[in-house]
Order: C-alpha cells, then sequence, then structure tokens
C-alpha cells in the first residue's frame, strides 16, 4: 500500500504541497488516514519535469520521507509545473530505490498504489508478456514497475487509456488463469508531463482511495485570499490519495473504474473498461 | 520518542522475543500501542553480550526496524543470555547510526525512551559536564547519548542506581537554570552483561510507559507446554517499553520513580531519588 | 568486477580472515592488486553456516566494506566453521541489498567475480531458462543471481559441478546467438555448508584471478607457532580472489577451467568443461 | 582526506562539471591522483544558491559519489551560478550525513580537505572555544564541521579570511597546548553565495593540493570553440583539489599559505597567517 500526488499547474516549489500543507503526503507517509496501511514509510520519490527537450528528473529514496532531510532540501529547491511524488507501504518485494516510484521510461513517469495479488503466481507469466526491447529496463522486482513496463508495451505512450485498459485486462486473465478471484486492485497515475493520466480501478471495485481537485477557476473566486490558491493559477490540477484536509471542499472522490485525463486546465473522465489487447 | 526491551536469562535466538511474540518491538516500531508516537521508523539497534572477557557486540542501523531484511538474519543467528533491542523515534536530532541506541562504553550498554526537553538551550551545558576523559568518545548528538555519559561521568560502572540518580539531578538542574520546567522524562536501561538496571521517572512523574516480567519460576508452573517460557529458564527477566500481548498476566507496570535491578534472577526495586553528585 | 573469499575449517571468528590479515578482503575493498578495478565499494555481503538444520546466514549491505561498522561488529561475534565473503564493484546494475553476494536459495550459497559480457541482450532468454518454480526467488537484477539460479535449474544441489558447467554452456550458447564472442567471465563459489565448489572459467580463457590454500596440515609443521594456522585447523581450506599477503607460500592459483571441489580435508580438482544439458 | 571544488560564474548544470570533464570530481572519489587516499568513497554533499533571499540548498549523502543515481539526476537538474561539491575519504569520524561536506550555517558554506592532527585530544577544548549560541548548530563530529563554527565565531560572516586566520591560530594554539607538532593540514573553501573564499595552508607547509582556474576571459579568446567555457562566461571561475584534465593550461596551482578571494571575476590572493584573536 502506498500514498502518491500528481501536479500540474503554474511552476510551484514542490515544498507548497509536500510539507506545507495540511495531511500532506510527508503527513500520509507516517500517519495515513485512509490507506490499507497507516505507515508508509519504505521508501519515497519524487518525479519532476524541466524543460521540454529532457527527460524528467527523479529522486527516489529508501529512507522514510517523513526523516529525509534531502527530500525538505529538494522540495524548497525544485519548482516544477508538473510533478509526482510517492510514499511506499512495501507488500513483499524489497525496500529498494529500484522498487520506489515514480518509475521512469523516456518522457514517461508513473505511480501506483495498490497491489497484483498473488503475484508470486503471476510474475513470471506477465513479464514474459513484456516487450522484449522494454524488458532489459525493468529494474526492480516490484508488480507496479511491471504493470507500467506492460502498459509501455500496450501503447502507453500513444494511447494511454486503452493501454492502461489492456495492461489491466493481462493482469486479470493472467492471474484467474492461476486461481486468483481478484487480481489487481490499484489507483494509479502516468504522465509524459504534458497530461496526467490517473486512473481507479480494482477487479473486486472496491479500490484504494482517490481524490482529484476541482476547478480552481472556482476555488480563486471562493477564496481569493489565499496564496497557494493562487499560486498554483487557474489551471491546477491534483490527483491524490488522501485530500489535504486544509482547503475543504476542493476535493472529489474519483468514481471506481475510471480513467482522468488532465491536460492544461481540460480535465475529461472515462469509464475504465479493461480489455485484452 | 522510543521503544525498548532487555531481556536476561538463558541463551535464546533474539527472533523468539523480538519477532515471534505478539506486540513485538518490531511490532511496535511500525504500530506501537502505549508510545508518545505510534511509529518508531528511525533506526533502530540491538547490543548483545557473549564471551565474559569481551567488549558487549552492537547491530545499529537507520533503517526502520520492519523491513531491515539484516536484523531478521540477525536475530536469527543470535543465541544470547542478555540483549538489550531499541526501535527510535526521533526527536529533532538526526537520524543516523550514532544517534541509534544503545550506546556502548567498555562493556556498558544503554538505552533510553524519552527525552531532554528543550535539549537545544542545555546541551552545551551537559556536554561540558561530561568528563574530559570520555568527552572524545560521543560520538553522536541525542540527548540519549549524553545522559549515558554523565552517567558514566558520574559512576555508572561502579554504583549504577547512584550514578543515574546523579546524571538526572544535573539534567534537572540544569535545565531548570535555563527556565524548564520539566527536563527530564525517561525509562532507560544500562548494563554491564551481569546486572540489568532499569528506571522509570520523569521530572512530572508521568513517564514513558514501562513493564517487567513477574517470575518465570512461576510462570513455569502456570504454562508448562509453553515452549518459548521453558526456554528462557526460571531465572529469566525482562523489562520492556509494552508488554508482549500474548503472555497475559506476565507483565507488570513499573510504578513512577522506581528503579530495578536484575541479577541472575534477584529481582531488588528501589526509589529513585534524583540528588546532585 | 569483485573480490571473494570462501573459509572451511575449525569455527574461527571471521575478523581473523576478514581483519586482521594482510591484504584482506577488506583491504582489497578498497585497494585490490589483481582485479579488474582498484575499488570494490558498491556493497558487501557475507554468508555463514550455524547448526546443521538451518538455512545459512546473511548480511548484505550497500556501504562499503572499508567503513560498515556492522560488519566489524558481525565478523567479530561471528564464529563459524564454514563462510564466503564477497566485496562488490558493479558493473551497470543497481547498489542494492538484493545485488549483493552471496545469493541463498535453501542451504546453498553462491558468489561470482566476473560478468556475462552484453548482459541487456541476453537477460530475458536467460531468465526464461530459469525453472519456472525458481523464477519468483530471484530478488535481485544482476547477471551472478541469474547464473545461480540457472546452475540451481539445471541441478546445483544434486551435482554441483556439472550444473555449473550446464550453466555456462547456455549464458554462452545464449550470447554467442547474440553476436557476444566471449560471453563469460567468471570465478565463482557455491556452497550447501558440506563442500565448498569453486571455479576459475571464462570464454577467453583469462579469467579473474583465484587462488587455494595448500595443505594447513603441512603448513602446521612450517609455522608451529602461528596462531592462525593453529586456530584454522588441519582441514581448513580458503579460496579466495587475492592472496592474504601475511602468509607467503601458503597460496596456489587455480588453473584457467578448472573446478575445486573441498569437503572437510578432501580437496578434489577436475577440468571444468561447459556442455549444454 | 577528500576532495572538491568550487564553482563561480553563469548558471551551468552541474553535471557539465561533476561529470562531463575529464578526470572530474566523480572520478577523484573513486581515482584521485593528488589526494593522500586514493578512494573517496565515504560519502559526498553538493551545495548551491538558488535566489538571493534564500539560504543555499544541500544534497548530502553517505553513498560513494560514483554510484549515487540521484546525484547524477540533481547534477542534471540544478542550474547554479555558484555552487560547492566535495567526496569524502573519512579519517576516523562516522560516515553519516552530519558529517559529509558542504556544511551551512544562514546563508554560508563551507567545505575542507585536511585534517585537525591528533583531534581526540583537542576536541573538547576547541568545542568549548565555539560561540554559545552557535553550538547547538553543531550537528556531526568532524573536525571539519568544528573549523567552520570556529571560524564563525570569529567572524566568518563579517571578514572571512580574518576569521580564518584567527581559527587556525587557535587550532594550532590547542594543539600545540596538547603537544601536537603540527596541528593543521587544510584547504577549505568558504562562501556566501557572492564571494568565494580559499585557502591552502598547513602547520608544516605541505598542503594538500589545490589549484584555481585562470582568466576565463582569456580562456574564451585561445579556445573559441570550446562549448563549455562559452556556457561558463567570462566571469567564471573554479578553485579545486585537482584540475580537470580536459582542460590543460587552465590551472594554477595555489601557493602554500595563501588565500584566494573570487567576487564576480575579481580574484585577489593575499598571504594567509593565522593569528590569535
Amino acid at each position: 500500500m502506498c500514498r502518491w500526488v500528481a501536479y500540474s499547474g503554474n511552476p510551484v516549489p514542490l515544498e507548497m504541497l509536500l510539507f506545507q500543507t495540511k495531511h500532506s503526503l510527508i503527513d500520509q507517509s507516517v500517519y495515513s488516514h485512509l490507506g490499507a496501511t497507516t505507515t508508509n514509510g519504505d521508501g519515497f520519490g519524487i518525479g519532476w519535469y524541466g524543460r521540454h527537450d529532457e527527460i524528467p528528473y527523479l529522486y527516489r529514496c529508501v529512507n522514510p520521507a517523513w526523516s529525509d532531510r534531502n527530500l525538505r532540501e529538494a522540495a524548497r529547491a525544485i519548482h516544477a509545473p508538473l510533478f509526482l511524488a510517492h510514499v511506499r507501504s512495501a507488500t513483499d518485494t524489497p525496500v529498494q530505490e529500484t522498487n520506489c516510484h515514480p518509475f521512469r521510461h523516456g518522457r514517461w513517469l508513473f505511480v501506483h498504489n495498490g497491489l497484483i495479488r498473488d503475484y508470486h503466481l503471476v510474475r513470471r507469466d506477465l513479464m514474459l508478456a513484456v516487450g522484449a526491447e522494454l524488458f532489459t529496463s525493468i529494474e526492480g522486482s516490484t508488480d507496479s514497475e511491471l504493470m507500467f513496463f506492460l502498459a509501455l508495451t500496450y501503447g502507453l505512450e500513444t494511447d494511454p487509456v486503452a493501454a492502461l485498459e489492456r495492461m489491466v485486462a493481462v493482469v486479470e486473465e493472467t492471474g484467474r488463469r492461476h486461481g486468483v478471484e481478484q487480481p489487481v486492485n490499484m489507483t494509479v497515475c502516468a504522465t509524459d508531463g504534458e497530461q496526467l493520466v490517473a486512473v481507479r480501478y480494482s477487479s473486486e471495485a472496491q479500490s484504494r482511495s482517490l481524490f482529484h481537485s476541482t476547478s480552481f477557476r472556482c476555488l480563486r473566486k471562493l477564496y481569493p485570499d489565499n496564496p497557494r490558491i493562487t499560486a498554483v493559477g487557474e489551471d491546477a490540477f491534483l490527483v491524490l490519495s488522501e485530500p489535504l484536509s486544509d482547503l475543504p471542499g476542493v476535493w472529489e472522490e474519483v468514481p471506481e473504474r475510471m480513467a482522468i485525463v488532465a491536460k492544461r486546465g481540460d480535465i475529461t473522465k472515462q469509464c475504465f473498461n479493461p480489455h485484452l489487447p
């Protein structure tokens, strides 16, 4: 189990959202309210975008987020128009940097909360399903990274929602072939720096918690004096595991089996229907 | 805030007490019931005694205890007749090995739960009070290690309870001189491999939780089929921050302002009265 | 590139061989004489055997061996009749515990020095060759661990030298299929706690350095006053990447394409001839 | 023993100087040519300046610089007009973040290469000499950090060269009082983001190596097509432990007992004469 947050909007210092909010992600690392586990202390990661022609940057570390001094420095130093942050609670796989989210491939980043159930039963079959040219880029041992590489195999870079639907269908089909009844539980976010794609889905339709921000254009009218709302801009968009509690009224739960795509203020929702490639 | 356990008895594998009990110390690292903080994920340490002529051994690490694989191996490999184990929740000082308990000097080990309040106000004065020949052995930056070196300065190796009383008196006197009303809150344990000395004390008489085991001779009669009770032997003694919950009826709370000295089955209690050296 | 040592003999504290010898493995971690790289600072590991019915113990860590305080403590605390120790110099795969040697499966331990050339070209094919029931136990991302799991697939536990020969043949065949001319360079050691199996082999017949001890029975007569030679006993056997320099005359180079099996004083050598399973 | 580099000039990505040069600092971490030790693998640190009103940023880590992936990411992400970088080879004090350079106080950063000889003899006296209001900010246990806090005590923020002279005089006087003949060996750099102050000094007049760049204005004329020389700008200045070897003719050795102050292209040198405050 894990917790994560994704942000798109005006370039702001990461600390504004990661440290200076109530019930921020860092707070969730030590005391999650809605997560399957209270503590998310098995490493963390941030991924962010700089100039348009560069691959995104990563800082991933096995320390708990709450005590890592370098994270605090980084969150103060980095101003980014789009970033992902993740705190991990390991499910059976080792605490090591290559198992920390976000995962990266080219311009794409990926974070996951949830699990592939009975992963040991399906790991080999799913690894074989990864494209041969992508296979060698798998560095860690998590179900999450494997989901990312499966999605890449099925076209994440060209049609992200469809690729994620295919990935889930393959995981579910593989799991059921091995007798796993509810193979997938996930909230995920994938981005190429232009669009944020977030999905809430589970085989049993009881997915991990996920929320998104409502219109910051409206929020700005409601709270004209809130410096953070001003700073993030009218097109800002957040999707996250647990609401930041100092902005009540901002958050809306993402429904089950739903995908959201955010692209510079345009937010579209669509049903998420896994189907085999 | 931290949690700790001290054991004296037959040589048993550390895992028997650290991993295989209900609400073990490792469980307390991720979900403490009685601690000032729920999570104690800022490093851990174990200290144990082997042959009589050797200084005790340490394994201290900044990882959370719950995910450290080497700790699991060590707890399986090490059989010891006396050991201390500690999980840390840092209060303002960095997460680094030299701040992990137990601290060691010669044959002595020391663990602490609690704090010196407004430590930044009194740190310099207290460091000056450490014996000049001991000063250079201070490696970390915690209030806990400093308490240990003050106690060593005041005679821990010859009269441990009196030395701890003097140490607390000096910390209280120094704190009050700087306007701190309740300077000390502590449960501590010191040992030289022969005797375990545990103290529960705080300036405000509301100390961190501390429990000790009752007679294992009696327990053995009550639970003749319990393999763990048999394994630890009739002279076994435990003192710990939180009871192991699979042995109800075994644990007794250590009263406020009390010192316990355990030496091969002989348990003596005495009032703990800080007084200046 | 890495350096390693394997010991079988009387139970001795690991520090006797890892720290207290001249040009010990710890010294080789910071200043190797014969290795492909001078520095072997990308983590280390020790594996040792205790009671006969237990799986061996591991301590693996990403720190450089020369500065890890816990290793120094462990080497003082552990007395073992058989152990492996390894210092790593990473070749392209991440510095993480799951990439540190020794690797373990059941009662078997494995260390490797060298590489599978153009590993990224052959990794997928070689992973597919691992037995499906073993596949899920692969935790890291090194060529070394994969060699171990291939050897296990081909019968390491029943006929170790033959299994290693098959493993090498498969790696060479796979490499050449992908255009790699000299696919393998290795010295390896595998053990189940009873026998030590060491091999020096490379496709190009220019393998990493490897040495073994000559008869400690003779050594004892030559150096009757040497306490270390007395301590390890007449049946002691060492195989290691670089000689301990304070015992000149003790070491013999393992020839190219040679396997050595040591079992309580019985040392047998045989040619190492890779052939497909 | 350590190695360091300080840069002032146009904002450039740190990787340009830390990774993309020949015999860069990262190369020196694994294979130093001129250092007292070949390997500088006991942690590293970078410190850099962003906006004028903010305290500088730090990234310090106990990993060897050569294998830290986050350092590589950071060096790609960070563009700074002034930065310090340091790779550490520990002399007796633990490998921990609080012992990694640069040290920071307010707007000031500090790096050191060398040592206070017989530090254990003088540590207590020197700590007592630190201003009481600064004392509590000492976090680690190195001689280097202590030199920084002594210099701060003696006025580093207002008259940096004089403060460093006083600091050295106090260390020498204290050392000699304890029978240490050559108490200090150092190259240091201190900066507030505006000026770089570098000193080469040792009691025995055989200091660690130190070099500085000559005029980039001239270099630009000599190498009009070198993109790095163009990128750093005409006012660029570097001072570093070992020359970057792909720019021959650029480097000049800093003489013994010399201080250099660089402030936006103005470089002044002066003799360094320790004298007691």
